[in-house]
């Protein structure tokens, strides 16, 4: 069954008032918000991947999300295999790195068997706290559009990757991604709608856009790049079309009334408006839209 | 690695006060209790297994670790990876059907693709409130140890199964096991200590009686027998050691005074006092242990 498809059969199901009707990046339960998601290797992750890195993935990636609701950190529950020695050892100092570097306890979990051969299927549940949840439905027609910090970076790290090449901080930005908990808990209480950029910041812009009933329009040259990035790709509009699709991001994208200086750093990127769609501009010049615009997977 | 050693070094890493060590069920979490529990094809389930009854196990088994605690089910999410059309419309069924009756709303989840011929790996994480959530650990020397219901049916059921046989009550027992939910509010806040029967009478017995640091000894003929497992293996001291570790049972077993009728319908088997370990009597005689107790598996 394709993705959509069985989608649309779990929101027939009886849903729970906090179920926000799976169309959210987290549940609301009480006085929490939870989220969880699974990767699975050979599909997220790959068998050559150092296992430290795939523990730090399964966990930020995770708190990204509960970043993007403002929450406090209350822990995650984890859903692992066992496996070899050497891979459960690498992956276990990652899990004592991120759990102790996010400052993220351990609340439960279940360990498995998988038949031999099988690929690896790793789960996260992550519980916050004290959260305002801004819904990612809830921009308004005039809102500018913010995102925190840089983009591209993971995707230009994992490029690099690809060619047998290096950057410290590009690499580490794919491989180690850092969810952006102190920004989203200022934040959370002013913005209008909030997700994290987990796809790609052109079809996150464009969700959210399509969940708040709205059009968007996002200025290309506006894009925020790092040095780092510029320095593996230049500032081309290639290179901010690569940045704007390549996914991994983890930072945070809002909107917000446009005339206030949000309480972290953030750049403006683009603006919402009625009407439905995602327009592109550069230079003050509409772009047609690349065929692709980031990656599209997964119940969110 | 083997599992007691991941056991150990998850069991270092920092633990939320709720998680009780990674030694219970269940973790309390504020309001709620979170427990979790992972199936794997070819482990937990077989290809050819219903899929509508994967489902049922699923959440049922989950629903099984609430019932422990006394809690009202709050709902669960659902790691779920996407398949072929028929298994996935067949599951799909089957999670209508278990979410409908058990009354258990869907929280919110993941989906992922596996890779081709990869085995099937679900994830149910289930949430319950109001829950007193007695300890395994909290029994006490002179208590009397209870279970709900009758033991074995399940394990019976799987026998004609993999037999070729059948039997509708006890194959429904097998694959479709009633979570004691309404049991479990009503004993809870009177209880010392309970747990689920999953792997076996006799192992989660002992189980029990370890985390309580009190030694058990069980009665194999006041075990009780339902007439459906009577009819299928009789009621020898062969066929009570049968159901006793064959595990499925996902009833109610709980530590309470010896001179109290319990809230609902149970059976003393056993009798808790100091010391360590299971001793088994049949007919008032000492019997052996047999050499294996019941299943070992996963971080429960």
């Amino acid at each position: 069954m394709n993705e959509a498809a069985f989608l649309a059969r779990l929101r027939a199901l009886p849903l729970h008032p906090g179920a926000r009707g799976l169309a959210d990046d987290a549940a609301t339960l009480g006085p929490f918000v939870v989220t969880t998601d699974t990767l699975v290797e050979g599909v997220h992750f790959l068998s050559g991947d150092p296992p430290a890195d795939v523990a730090w993935k399964l966990v930020a990636t995770n708190l990204s999300d509960l970043a993007a609701k403002g929450a406090r950190v209350e822990g995650v529950l984890l859903n692992l295999p066992l496996s070899d020695a050497a891979w459960d050892a690498a992956f276990l100092d990652g899990m004592a790195a991120v759990l102790a570097g996010l400052d993220c306890p351990l609340i439960g979990g279940d360990t498995v068997s998988l038949p031999a051969g099988a690929p690896r299927v790793l789960t996260c549940t992550a519980i916050g706290a004290e959260a305002p949840a801004p819904a990612r439905s809830g921009a308004r027609a005039g809102d500018a559009l913010f995102v925190t910090g840089t983009i591209g970076d993971a995707g230009a790290g994992l490029a690099l990757l690809q060619e047998g090449k290096d950057d410290a901080a590009l690499v580490a930005a794919y491989r180690r991604p850092q969810p952006r908990l102190a920004e989203g808990r200022v934040l959370a209480p002013l913005v209008h709608a909030m997700m994290d950029v987990s796809d790609g910041l052109l079809i996150d812009a464009a969700r959210m856009a399509a969940a708040s009933g709205l059009a968007v329009e996002i200025a290309l040259d506006a894009v925020p790049l790092s040095d780092a990035f510029v320095r593996a790709r230049g500032g081309t509009r290639a290179a901010r079309l690569f940045a704007a699709g390549a996914g991994d991001d983890y930072q945070l994208l809002f909107a917000a009334a446009p005339d206030r200086t949000p309480p972290a750093a953030a750049t403006a990127v683009g603006r919402f408006a009625s009407g439905a769609g995602l327009r592109l501009t550069y230079e003050g010049q509409s772009l047609t839209l690349p065929a692709r615009l980031g990656f599209e997977h997964g119940l969110r």
